[in-house]
């Protein structure tokens, strides 16, 4: 365990001078959402908010921290699920989401340059705007862009076009004792020695800080259009996913849903879901040039489903009518946490061809814990959002019984040789579950490079693999 | 400098303990083949080779090398470009060629699983049998695909796929100690903990040795067009490359050409290409799942160069005629090596929009320096392949000229935010230029990785960050 130093008043007097005491939170000026991410349930204060505004601010203060051995957590729009933006050793929260500037569209290299604080809806409407098209499309749209590359974040799209990692081109980062590095740039491709850039995404803020980013953008599809496709049960709805993806269609997302989940979305937006009346969906895109092409696509598709025994297809071919049951998917996190008292997520990825299995395990897993489950996800690729809920259970028996329904689910997830998480990250909370899924060995070497970056372990302490 | 021991005839005994004796040559045992790779001119001789059949095998190897400190060189067909393979400071050349079998095609989960042996060409022929896709395609079709693993190869469908790194889901890897770890896995996402796969993934053999790869496939395009398009000039032809990567065409690839490299080819072969007439040529390819599909994106492609001053479009719209074109290019590093007594190359990338000032540059350099320089690549994603040709130049002169050149063209690509290598690797050759490209802290920081995962040093030493 690192004992860090605590920071005083003559800190926040040496800090002041290279960042203006305004944008520094200070003891009572430090706001509660500081305290805690989008799901944590403890309360960890940082002693010092620093709100940068520009890389050489970051280098300043992280060269100042190095030296004095206070610890520093960046942090972006705390939109996390897993702690990973929290301060749980206090001492410095690097706030960066003032850096919020778009600096470079380039429209011949089909790069987007961007500050970590922008969020990941501004860059969506900013370059869809310009005809080009930013493809990772995590359900959580205010997140910024650098929590974003922390997480390596996945989203819908992944099925089709990859994850935040295939869309970094490059980074400027600042490591822990105030070096300003590039890493990658505008290159299509790179094999200049080890892939630093890579093994920063993902990273989760414990190895560098993200302070400018190049994304690579697509042309814009013209066209997009939305299945919603009915089923008498969940297994045949996931069933048909493997086919799907063994034929030639290529959908850009395959969303499974179920009615408990769609009525608790219905209930929460207070609008209609277009069809409540199966017990599970299976949710598709298509995105092309023109509608032939894509109908050219899901006329195969719509042939498997009707195979494996869907009742029906709506169609969604107009944006009216397809935002309408993506803005209930993008809902769902938010409708459950509004259905119960508290809840705590599982975000593991097992390979396809298990999913279905996996949701069977979690359906028989409710009754054999007595504890309420819901779960969607990513069907088109393995990664599954699992929600326990503690409804009307008292404290110390939610823990327990909490305690032994994460570890069966990871367990399980292990057997199928899944991983920990998908795209949330590991943070803080899913720690000891990393550690129970991988070899000693490899945490080991994860360690070994964390000293590589950071020799004093300023930077994000308590997370990932410490 | 690190200090190896010397292998002795009782290390010979000891290793054919648990690897038998037929599978290691031993001095005068040792082929020539062995002392090079497809470029290099200096020769270096291992001690030892051992021909491994197992990833026990390998485990064993590396304990007992790091044990007794005796460095490795791992090496599969030898065909880089850049000294990575060569054992530069003797040793144990550790061949994987024997590990060459396919192991598992998992249909619903789309992967391939490999030993690192088993050649690019062979997963293509493999794969497409089955309608399904490996999409990086290299020129060198007999590397395998642990080589191209290990420099995160591209080749000419980077523009549209990517690269080799896009399609490593998981790595079965043995590092320095003789530990085996998997490394990802066959999911689609993965952010639990730091990205060790990507890291391994381009190391050039110098982090661990890989002898697994999960490889992740695409459906077959059951089409594809290439298009032959003469111009008057080669900036005419490369300025083009930038309106087209930004209209919605996405080619699969971009190459440029000119006619004495086209010519070359043709001697090579023994036979004609479609035309020769024009100084400079864009070949294209499309892909889809139909000829319509596919003609709708290459009608505004010709529109698009004709505009920029194309002469015509020869469309090849059958793979025979295809076959014929993309052959050619294929025998290009062949043709030019014929051309001439000896020669280097660089493998610059650079973002794509400054392909025609760089290749302007290299036209310029040839009667600056007094040498001859060929070039031509992959004008999609800005990675050149450039030779510069000894011809009757003196050793002495041939020297000297060459060091000048490889300087200015190496300093040009830095100025311009472009990498060292695109595609071969930095290995033994390219190590100066990775070093005056990079700043120190990259290079620190990468030495500091390889210590992480190789403390004592063994793995292929001198290469790459070294």
């Amino acid at each position: 365990m690192n004992e860090y130093k605590k920071i005083e008043e003559h800190d926040l007097q040496s800090i002041s001078e290279f960042i203006p005491r305004e944008r520094l939170l200070w003891k009572d000026e430090i706001n509660e959402e500081y305290s805690h991410d989008e799901l944590s349930t403890e309360a960890f204060y940082p002693a010092l908010v620093v709100k940068a505004q520009s890389t050489q601010e970051v280098s300043k203060l992280l060269s100042y921290a190095n030296e004095h051995h206070i610890c520093v957590t960046p942090r972006g729009a705390g939109t996390g699920l897993v702690g990973a933006s929290v301060a749980v050793e206090h001492g410095i929260m690097l706030d960066l989401t003032l850096m919020n500037h778009f600096l470079e569209l380039d429209e011949k290299n089909l790069t987007l340059t961007v500050e970590p604080g922008v969020l990941l809806m501004e860059i969506a409407a900013y370059v869809e705007e310009r005809g080009f098209f930013y493809p990772p499309d995590p359900g959580e749209k205010s997140a910024t862009i650098g929590g974003n590359i922390s997480t390596n974040a996945g989203g819908m799209r992944a099925v089709k076009y990859g994850v935040t990692r295939d869309y970094v081109r490059g980074l400027e980062v600042v490591l822990a004792d105030g070096t300003i590095l590039n890493l990658g740039g505008k290159t299509v491709k790179n094999s200049s020695g080890y892939d630093l850039k890579d093994m920063v995404i993902g990273s989760e803020g414990t190895l560098a800080v993200v302070t400018k980013a190049i994304l690579k953008l697509l042309p814009l599809p013209a066209k997009n259009v939305s299945l919603l496709v009915p089923f008498p049960t969940l297994a045949q709805a996931i069933g048909a996913v493997p086919l799907i993806v063994s034929s030639k269609a290529i959908p850009t997302a395959i969303e499974f849903m179920e009615r408990e989940v769609i009525k608790d979305a219905e209930q929460y937006l207070g609008s209609k879901f277009p069809d409540n009346a199966a017990d599970a969906y299976l949710l598709l895109k298509f995105d092309g040039n023109s509608l032939e092409e894509i109908s050219s696509y899901y006329d195969n598709v719509a042939k498997i489903c009707l195979e494996q025994g869907a009742y029906d297809l709506l169609i969604a071919d107009t944006d009216e009518r397809s935002n309408a049951i993506w803005k209930a998917r993008g809902a769902f996190l938010e409708a459950i946490k509004g259905s119960t008292t508290a809840m705590d997520e599982v975000d593991v990825v097992v390979p396809r061809s298990c999913v279905n299995t996996f949701v069977e395990y979690i359906h028989a897993l409710q009754n054999e814990m007595g504890v309420r489950i819901k779960c969607f996800g990513h069907a088109g690729d393995g990664n599954l959002h699992i929600y326990i809920l503690k409804d009307d259970l008292d404290d110390e028996k939610w823990q327990k019984i909490l305690d032994a329904t994460m570890d069966k689910m990871y367990e399980k997830a292990h057997e199928m040789e899944g991983q920990v998480s998908g795209e949330h990250g590991i943070g803080y909370a899913k720690k000891k579950y990393l550690q129970k899924s991988l070899p000693q060995a490899s945490i080991a070497l994860m360690q070994r490079i964390k000293l590589a970056f950071d020799p004093n372990g300023i930077l994000n302490p308590s997370k990932v693999c410490e």
